[in-house]
Formats: structure tokens, sequence, C-alpha cells
């Protein structure tokens, strides 16, 4: 992928060497051997990624992309697409579900203006724009392969930006109606899935609605035909200007070795379009929680993922990656400050 | 139950007319209906266990206390009594798990001798000494019923104390070498299940291990024949100081209307006994997290109770409890500052 090539270049698999020693420290903590479960191999793959025994946590950082979607006039949402816009402004009023969220788990909030229809020039909201929303892609490609390309590159640079800014975890979220739609695209096309096995029900449509997403799921597929191989023109053909800055935010937190942490089931398409593109960079991705989308568990399994939480979450913004930065914390809290056995004077049971 | 008249008759059922208002006010908010998932219930099953449709967060505090079990000479156990104080010393020097997750998560820690075999004399260690261990439940009962009745008053007025003092969620956990074998026990005499299907591995037992600790709960069964409807006289037959004083400290909490976040599967023993002892207690239980043992999912479903987190985490202290405190927060600062779809301009999709 010549257009991403220097970034690309910097991506490659996670130190097995670190996790090891990781592993070994973990061990000798007072506390049954693997007794803290799934917070010691959340604690060691983030060491084996960022190559530190023990890693150091930073601040957390959530970027959440909004972006609108041409294919929203297909009547594929049960809200209408202004509330994309209007969904920013209450964002940059700190309002909304993700403002909350990121204040109560002491997160930095990012954001970004991928590609609304009418721009939201606000003060707190970041334009990346791409375009005023991409075409309709029950119709035709969403945004040309540049624009994908360069939407990527913009979210790999704002990735950077904050991990070079005392950032060490990024969580990722979204905005955008006719999202899911894009979404249940991209994991057709990708995982070569038939459209009824990823539409769900998005931000509420019933039974009627799902039917029509389908539908123009498959038009979309039909319309823009994948090419096998080649997940930066799937990308552009089928996804958002939100999906695309996501999954540069995802490219740039692989490059530059540090967790990213996804959300629901939008951005676990970004995931597996940056997993197509860059396989290695699956070492960096947490899967926060799991949504009732059916296409997200999908995606999370091609993934190799295993959400850290479960709890029936089905709104984006990155409210289930906010909700799992206590835990990221706690788990390299734990591998850095608990005393080991002998520190503490505690027998050990010697398994 | 008149040992404990005066606490049990504080404890009443959640305000149903104050949950409806707690769920009103989240429909009105900007994301769609419910799509907040358990964090909704969550914070809607608060708002009617308190009374208030908002209701304070407070600070939390996780109350970890420890005792010792006669049954430990049965060889029930990976690691000798001595670790049970030793890990008392751990908590008051700050390098346990619990330690860490507590500092990690903003909750205050009130460690708690509540008859460890030798005294364990500290700074930030809190007596309420009940005696030096219980008995061996194999040949005979833990304590005498008044020492259970006294165990169950102090860690009400415990936990009276906190929320009294600016706490406004308490965390339970627990340390005592030899405890999940007492908490096997409890809950094969007040689930009426088999031995084998409530004991499970501990702190690391192998399959012999599991198989002794089947036998002795066997063993302790026949020792202690429970007396049905006197949940008291089980916990003083079968308990340990540490679970009674525990199930004293979510009676304090029903008492007063405050949530209490259980751990593992001993909390979820004193849990039963609780909820025996006073039914309305259970609005005020959540279930943090489920551990591997196979009894906490029992007493879980017996209790009602979905938990929070399903982390592998079987290490005991409060580590779950303390995990599930932002969630909590989370919850209760979604509920309180979420702009409504009037305040924020945002178009409601009208279901």
């Amino acid at each position: 992928m010549a257009e991403l090539g220097d970034l690309l270049a910097r991506i490659g698999p996670p130190d097995e060497d670190v996790r090891a020693a990781a592993r070994h420290r973990f061990d000798f903590k007072t506390k049954p051997r693997g007794s803290l479960g799934r917070l010691e191999s959340l604690a060691t793959g983030i060491a084996a990624l960022t190559g530190e025994v023990v890693p150091s946590v930073g601040e957390a950082a959530i970027v959440v992309a909004a972006g609108d979607h041409g294919v929203a006039v297909e009547g594929v949402s049960a809200y209408p697409q202004e509330v994309t816009a209007q969904m920013v402004a209450n964002f940059a009023a700190g309002g909304a579900a993700i403002n909350v969220l990121a204040r109560s788990v002491g997160a930095r909030l990012v954001v970004v203006d991928a590609g609304v229809a009418m721009p939201v020039v606000l003060d707190g909201v970041r334009s990346l724009r791409l375009g005023p929303g991409t075409g309709n892609i029950a119709v035709g490609p969403a945004m040309p392969r540049e624009q994908a390309a360069a939407a990527v590159r913009a979210g790999a640079e704002l990735a950077v930006e904050l991990l070079d800014d005392n950032v060490g975890v990024v969580g990722i979220g979204e905005m955008g109606i006719g999202n899911t739609t894009s979404a249940s695209a991209l994991c057709g096309a990708l995982l070569e899935v038939d459209p009824a096995a990823v539409c769900g029900r998005g931000t509420g449509l019933d039974d009627a609605g799902v039917e029509t997403k389908v539908a123009v799921v498959r038009r979309a597929l039909a319309a823009n035909p994948a090419r096998e191989d080649d997940a930066l023109g799937t990308l552009a053909a089928l996804g958002g200007y939100e999906i695309a800055v996501l999954t540069g935010v995802i490219l740039g937190c692989a490059a530059s070795r540090r967790p990213v942490l996804l959300d629901g089931f939008i951005t676990s398409a970004a995931a597996l379009v940056a997993a197509r593109i860059a396989p290695a960079a699956t070492a960096a991705m947490i899967a926060s929680h799991r949504s009732p989308e059916p296409g997200h568990r999908l995606a999370l399994d091609a993934l190799g993922l295993v959400p850290l939480l479960d709890l029936e979450m089905r709104l984006g913004e990155g409210t289930g990656a906010a909700l799992a930065v206590p835990i990221v914390r706690a788990a390299l809290a734990l591998l850095d400050e608990m005393a080991s056995f002998e520190d503490a004077g505690v027998t050990d049971a010697g398994r």
C-alpha cells in the first residue's frame, strides 16, 4: 500500500521476551499465580506491545470522530442526518454521554469533524474535514481512494500527536447517522458474510428497518464489488470519513506501539480495515466492550479479540472505550506496584 | 431474629416510584433509549435503593475483613494458615492487589482483623476480633451463635460509620486461608446443593485438593446439620469471622439504603446469609464480578444478581469490587450530568 508505506513500516509484532518478563514479574507478586485473570494478560500484552516490562500509564485520551453518510437518504437510521452535527455540538458543549464518561474516568476528549454534512465550527472541535459527508454507498463509492488514504494519514498523525503529548492509551469513538450501515457493508465485504448476519438495530431500528438496512447493504456490496487484498479500496468504497480517520488512529497507535481501545461495532469495522492493511496492528488493539450489534461479535472474533466488558451498551461515541480506561490503568498499576512474596514476607505456595 | 431486630427493621424494599422517575430522566437524555444498557439499570437501581432520583456518589470505600479458619488443619488450602496474618500485614503496608486497586480507583481501604489466629496489631488495621480463628467446621460449629450475632452487628456498625463519613458506596472483600471451604459449606447448606457442585480450586488446589475439600465440606454439613429458617445459626455453624462481619456490612448498607459491591465467592456466601436474614437486602447488593469458583455462579443466581465484570479474577480481597467502583461512578454521573434532547437542541427520534 504505497500511500501509507512509511506508517506501515513502523508496525511490528509484539516483543515476546518482554511479555515473558512481565509474566514472570506477576508470578512473584503476593497472590496466587494467575489469580488476577485477564488483568494479567491485559498488562503483559501492553508490556509486549510497548516493549516496556512495566509500561508507563500516561494520560488516556478518547478520540471521537464524526462524519455524515450519503447512505442516510436510504432511510437506514432511526434519526435524521441533522443529528450528527447536533451531537457534535453537544460534544463541544460537554453534555453527551462520552463527555460525562471521559470526565468520570479522567480521560481527555478530542472531538473531530471528519466530514459532517454541515461544518461544525465550534471551540473544542478539531477539523479534519474530508468533505460534506460521503457518497451514497448504495449507488457508488463513499469516497475516492486518495481521500481514504488522506483520512487514514490524518488519523495516524492525530494519534502520534496525542501520544507525543503524554497520552499513553487512546480510545476511539464515533458519531455519524447511517454509520452502522457503512460498518455493516465493510464487515460484509471484509469477512465475506451475508449482510443479514451483520446488520443490527443500530440506534433503534424495528424489524422492517433492519430489513431495509440489509437490502441497502446488499445494493452497496453490488455497487462496490470488493477487490480482495485491497482493504484501502474497500474502505474508500464502503466506509465513512470518521471510520477512515479512526482506522488511521488505530494504525498510528500501532506504529507508536501504544494500546488503542476499540469501542462498538463501527470502531470494530475500522479495526478490521486496519488489520487487513497491517495485520500486526491487532497487537495494539484492546476490545473494550461488546455491543448487541451482531456484526460486532463477528468482527471481534475475526480480530481474535475478547471484550473486557459486556454491559449491553450500544451508544458508540467511545463510551465503552472510556469505561475500559480504569481497567487498563488498574492492570498496569498492579504490574507496577504490587509487592512480591519476598518483599512482603509472605509465604509462597511455590507453584 | 431477635438479636438483630433493630437493624433488620430498617431494611425495606426499593422505591419503585423513584426508579420510574430516574428511568424517565434517562429517557430524555441525548442518546437512543436504553442504549447505555446495564449502566442505566445500575443507576436507576441505586436511585430506587437510596430514594434519590439522582443519587449522590460520595466516596467509595472497600472493607477487607480477615479471619482464620479452624478447618485449615484439614489441608483444604494451597497456602499455610500463617499467610492470613502475613497478607493483613501486606494490606497494612500497601503492597497487596487490593491496595493497588483501591488507589487506582480512588477508594478508601478499611482493613479489619475479624479474627486472625495471631492478632495483627499494625497501624491501618482495625480490630473487630471475635477470636483467634474459628473452630474446625469439619467436627463442630465455627463459633457460638452469640458471636455470629456480635460479628454481624459489628460489621453493620462499621458500614454505618463509613456511610456517615461521606462514603456513598461500600465494596467488600476478604482474606482467610481456608475460607472458600467455609463459603462452600454455607452455600451447600443454604442452597441445598451437593458440595461437589460448589467446591472449586480456591487459591489453586489441584484435582486431589478439590476432592479433599468436597469431603471436608460433607463432614462439615454432617457435623453441623442446618436448621432451616435459621440463617444466623447456619452462619455460626459453618461461617467465618470475616464472613460474619461482611454479612453485617451488607446489612448495614441495606439498612442505610446505600449500595454494597460484592466481590468473589466468599462475599457471595455472606450475601446469601444476609439475604436469608433480610430478603429485602438484595436491593442493596451489586455483583461486581464473577469468579471461576462454581459456587459463585450458584450464589449469584440464587440472589438474582448479574455480575458487571467477568475477567476470570479469583483473588478475593475486594479486588473485583474495587474494579467495579468506576462503573458505578460512571453510571451515576450519566444519570446526573447528561444533557437532555431539549437542553442540547438535538432532534429526538421520538421513541
